[in-house]
């Protein structure tokens, strides 16, 4: 994670990397529930989740309304042994 | 529309052209509702709306509380006659 | 307005939705002026203004001086029944 | 306040100062809530609050799901006496 | 126009004010041929077209290639008298 | 995709999780052949690429003339079970 | 002073700590009379002030014209013994 | 220049390049002046100067004052011979 | 806190609030030098600092040599009583 | 360079300084051609070009069509003995 | 490569596509030690690294001084045959 | 120069005009190495420097290691009479 946590983990607290990927989460419900399911998506094939950042908050509209709400977030993890 | 559905609309799909207007939507009760309440509000003279993005969310404050969220967005939208 | 007054004007202070327009005010005297040109264009054609940000300050040059400065500004109004 | 009311206070309408300080709210129910947490903990020393921005939205993330959603927000407020 | 011209058009080059329009042009072609696309459709229902800026440049993909080019332009013109 | 579509893919348009990949094209023929360089390359190893977005421009120069065009664009795609 | 003077003041020119804050000014005559009252205010309970940087300016409107310009303005000033 | 007049010129209107330098005006009067200043020394030395955009304001404090704006402009200027 | 420990503070782990504040350290050594003698005055005064961001770096030039390293941050801190 | 050949330069590849001039080139053809131009136009009175950032694009539009694609880039050379 | 050596490899300098993947580094040292650790650690699973971009610089701070330096770079790959 | 020394130059405190110049400096031990770098070639045909800027901090990899710094910077100095 990029920021707590690194004194209970001392063996590698020093050099810790971490990798940012960015998703893009839907939802009909609400922007936060986009964001939940980018999470959850992530979380399917990655492990050691520690952060996200949004970094664009949009939707698609049909009828006048809001169909689905569309968020971009960065989603960084520990990185083990893959990249 | 930016994105999808021009297949279905072969004979304008090339060279289609979407205007954006930027609103702000208010609401006392969430940042998603503000967001609804622009679209609504677009939807009342602007037809065949597609998409939206968020460029600012702020609000203003009483008692020492939220009282108004006020979200900006740009909305777009098929042009068809006018501009 | 995309602030105060909200309390005053109860019957519309929930889901008030205002618009942005962008325009270029331009003038030969000073920036704060070109803003003020921007500004009485626009109240020319729209009503319920509210707020302006300045987005641009920019101006052309003759005869090495400011011939015209050249102020963009985004103008909030109320948005009543027209969009 | 950065926007209404200073006709309702005319012997201070010209030459008011607001000041903006910058917080990061959390909760883990959900990003307006934590937009909410920090206005209240601003509301215990500060008086006057006028508005609020959203600068960045992030959180941290614990067992594949968001943790706490992290909200910074500039709040702004009329300077009366202290800085 | 807020470049040349002013010289010649002495009775508004002082205070003469622009509007930008912001619009997505698409084009199956080319990103140069969206902007083109947006531009002409904009000449349609506006006079006095002066200057374009490009915002954002993407697309749409499919079957692995870009299907369309989608250019976003703010495109500004000459206030005469509508807004 | 960020956009459409998702009416005609119903059983996954709420909870649709995309991912963007960033890469650099190049080109010696021109800007927008760098782009499709990029997208070609993604094809081969990802499927369903729904959209880019170009994040940057610029090239490389030999003998005073553009040698290569480098392109950053950022593509979209459906994730559906790799991350 | 972010900048000059650290000779003249040797003692502590390694090292010297200066902080921002940031204030709205507003001014119903011109842009740069904001920024004076801004400053004006933050030097009633600041010593030491350095210098200033402009961040937006905007502004309120009333019956067409502008009614107070509002400049935000960070303003640095030495840190000697609050902070 | 970036701007009109390219078809008063025609020799040269097709491929015309300009050149954009960037200095930092100050002036103990005003924002505007400062500008000028700029503007000013730039045309001592540089010839067909035709437009120029504020790149950043800011100023140095003094006694709990303005004591100099410092504007920050780009000038652009037709390239002729030299660069 | 923005990151990690909030397991290890469970009373207050939702609704913490965290302060940001902006100081310019500087240093004849080095960029870091010069955010360790910011958070070394920062904690003279803020007790549960947690987090930095560089958001600036710069410095003066004497000599046609760096004088000083001149780096904005903004540092984090856990709010408990005061504001 | 700010890229390769280093390696192929060894006595200047450490410490090896470059300079960027920014220029807007103009072309009714294409903006590409644009770029092509102004690197053209530099390639005049500077030697050991290497590399170019686009950072704007825009045009002058007449009679309801680009008329000219001006494109600003930063052109980056190697710093020989001229400044 | 963005940039140099396209000339010493003929058969694919034209179409050669990188890869941005994005990491944060951290350390206890230097700011320039956590960009190490983040090349070294991308090493270890990606061939051909041949450039990086610092994206952000920030930090974990306990007992009053800096814990981690944590740098977020984005780093670029020639792409081979995996995406 | 931007900041500081005015007062000690009264002839010319009012109106003084600095010029930036933007140069890439590299190195192959350290990013401020590279700063120290830039700022050397340009006291070698400039005077009067009075302050940098860094506006990007890049570098090249070789053998899976930083092989040089490149940092961007921008200086800015008195302009006396040359442009």
């Amino acid at each position: 994670m990029k920021h707590g946590k690194q004194k209970n983990d001392p063996q590698k607290s020093d050099g810790s990397v971490y990798k940012l990927v960015e998703l893009v989460g839907s939802s009909s419900k609400s922007s936060d529930d986009a964001v939940n399911n980018a999470v959850t998506r992530a979380a399917k094939t990655l492990r050691n989740l520690r952060w996200f950042q949004v970094t664009e908050t949009r939707g698609s509209l049909a009828d006048g309304k809001v169909a689905h709400w569309q968020v971009t977030v960065k989603i960084g993890f520990t990185l083990d042994d893959e990249s």
